[in-house]
């Protein structure tokens, strides 16, 4: 079975976006830059890990990371990742809503799941052959995930930030342990703690 | 000015107790043995860690964290802390009700202060002469001097667990921004985070 991983940027008070996301506002309000600014300003530092954030073999992500919209689709709207996706995989969107595929350059394509979790899962676990499979986000659809036991290794980008409201990860993910997979790492900017999900 | 240190031991979903704390259980429901086994399983591990936590010269803490009784004061119980308490200095608890010192061994005296944390505060660096003045705990106290901006250094001990529910660091404290002091350090059983408090 593919390894299940999972990358979430997240406050040091368990935010991963404020509120209020929109198309203007991705990560909605606040002081949500800290979250992902060591990507950019120190992406040479954290090459490592921004790798491994993008060498799945399929993604899995809610309707809220793939756009704004709610309700029926907008299809002249593709999605807030541009032309060349970071993912270079398949993509699987949980959604209610029926929609053919988008297809990206770069080898991103984005389908479209009305079927829940387990069948994202189950498609994203063949599309990605021997390799890994990342559950992409946001923290709702994260927190499914847990809580179903689907995801093995957490990988927490940890800013120094309190942001005091927002999306919070581990919400209604009931108890579990972790385990540590190695040593802390990280900068002023952000601590990296991998974590074994232990159930 | 002395220095304002806090020392929090804290699920990495935030929670620094359960929920249902009482005389049998000081640190509530759930898998809390967890937030603080290290100090016991890895002493000598964290020698440096756990000696930083008992360096003050006055504590503060809140009703809850010196014993379960809530209302007017039951004065046969003198405190969850035994005989010889490990703070060795002038701790003030914050209450609403008066109650005369309780002077324990070691050099730990309980002080019952009504007057709301900034009293506390005035009180603690007064009897701590140049050295550091800590809270001690619990959450909703420290998230109290947070919120007023009364703390400068935040010393986070993370344990890798998800406790779901119980009290809760950084709740209502408003958004602020943190500074890492220093590269974080840990085990398998925790990971030690030293922030300086930015407001």
């Amino acid at each position: 079975m593919n390894k299940v991983t999972c990358d979430m940027a997240m406050s040091i008070d368990g935010f991963t976006a404020g509120p209020g996301q929109s198309l203007e506002n991705p990560f909605g309000e606040g002081d949500v830059d800290r979250l992902t600014q060591w990507m950019i300003d120190e992406a040479e530092l954290h090459k490592a890990e921004i790798a491994d954030i993008t060498a799945a073999g399929a993604y899995i992500m809610g309707r809220n990371m793939f756009g704004p919209g709610r309700g029926a689709w907008d299809l002249d709207w593709e999605g807030w990742w541009g032309d060349e996706p970071p993912y270079h995989a398949p993509v699987f969107v949980l959604t209610h809503h029926e929609r053919e595929p988008v297809v990206k350059q770069g080898g991103t394509t984005f389908h479209f799941v009305t079927g829940g979790p387990e069948e994202a899962m189950r498609l994203a676990r063949e599309a990605a052959g021997e390799r890994e499979v990342a559950v992409a986000g946001g923290a709702s659809t994260v927190n499914q995930f847990l809580a179903a036991g689907l995801i093995d290794e957490l990988r927490l980008h940890v800013a120094p930030v309190v942001l005091g409201r927002g999306e919070r990860l581990f919400e209604d993910t009931g108890a579990f342990t972790l385990e540590p997979v190695r040593e802390p790492t990280g900068s002023a900017m952000v601590t990296h703690l991998v974590y074994r999900v232990v159930r």
